[in-house]
């Protein structure tokens, strides 16, 4: 559990949400330790680190736990301010949109995502419709946020890049698994430009998981579903 | 729209999200304009300025408008800092807690509550039983961060009793709806101590709803649940 810099990370190299404290580890210039979890044997770190909700990731900061990604990257950002990178803008009203838009992800969009992998045949063109709106309406959140700069946050990645950018392979695997496109370039393509953009980035590019891999764990999550349909996301019994 | 402090909430008297803002207000002593919206009818003022989820609060500050209460109450403390209360502790990793324990409230015991108004009479108790152990977590997580004190923020009113105190005449109505008991003082004693203190400050006791009228509103909500089983929380129609 020690680490160069007293930080491991407790994640799976899948998720999203772990990807976020990753990203953030990097821009800050931080090391840390990583752990990969296996989620269907739960380890003892995990649930002793994450009691509440035993998932990933967990940050462990020298004695400390933090879960839930949205607010590790706010201990993250209010914690190691040494190089001088802020993931949050200085400014109270940016910081409220900032935060308004990544649980616009986090409630609005990843729900749906997650409700596609799963869905019936029938049932799979209406999310598709209701996932391109939301796409749609971060289309036009991205011309305000960003204006006219390379991310939301202006000339470099800030909080919005990272709570929704941690999300497109996440949008383009659950694209191969449903056999439906859901990002249209022709409606979309400042956003499609931005996520080319945040995904070649130095403090991103070696953390995304490779899409074949992730492709393969959603459709394990994708035969549970079926085989546990009373389970919730990811269908592993509960402990 | 324009208040002696430039400071308008757009509200709905029952709303455990808009009641938040209104203590942090009374907490930071500021005071606001307040706009009474009927949900049924959605006036272009919430429309305008609320237009991705079209909800209460908003909260109009001069010409910015900021939506989501755990954002705004975010916004309230960095912004209003003058009478020297702080609402979010200033220390990170308290900070991380207390945005945690505030996104269980919204993300577990909240959809646990509206589940419970409008479930069918055959899962009512499984439903109740989780709200319940969710209590009994919270009991423990306030022993742990009221160290003896009278909240959770310490000795004085802080993040975490915001939003779950705010949330405490929800259940106490869902209890009146669903006839079933969920708050069982011999399993939590603090939090049943703590949500009367929480009650009778001089910053909430004004501003939380009559229960009689705040069961009507939940009573309302039931039957367009009944009525229209496929529109989502709280049953009315899209706009």
């Amino acid at each position: 559990m020690v680490s160069k810099s007293g930080v491991t990370i407790v994640g799976a190299f899948f998720s999203p949400f772990v990807n976020r404290v990753q990203i953030a580890f990097n821009l800050k210039s931080v090391e840390y330790e990583y752990i990969e979890e296996t989620l269907a044997s739960k380890s003892d770190v995990l649930l002793k680190s994450n009691p509440i909700h035993k998932r990933v990731p967990v940050l462990i900061h020298n004695d400390k736990t933090i879960c839930e990604s949205i607010v590790i990257l706010q201990y993250i950002d209010e914690v190691w301010t040494d190089n001088g990178y802020s993931i949050l803008p200085s400014d109270p009203y940016d910081r409220a949109v900032a935060r308004f838009w990544a649980a616009f992800v986090d409630d609005k969009m990843v729900p749906m995502l997650k409700e596609l992998i799963v869905s019936a045949e029938e049932e799979k063109v209406a999310i598709k419709e209701r996932i391109g709106e939301g796409l749609v309406v971060l289309e036009e959140a991205f011309t305000k946020c960003s204006e006219g700069k390379a991310y939301f946050g202006g000339d470099n990645i800030g909080y919005i890049d990272i709570a929704l950018g941690s999300c497109w392979e996440f949008i383009k695997a659950t694209e191969k698994i449903s056999g439906l496109d859901l990002v249209d370039e022709a409606k979309i393509p400042k956003l499609v430009a931005w996520a080319a953009r945040f995904q070649s980035n130095d403090a991103v590019k070696n953390v995304l998981p490779d899409i074949g891999r992730f492709v393969e764990v959603l459709e394990r999550i994708r035969a549970r579903a079926k085989a546990f349909p009373n389970r919730s996301w990811p269908y592993l019994p509960a402990e």
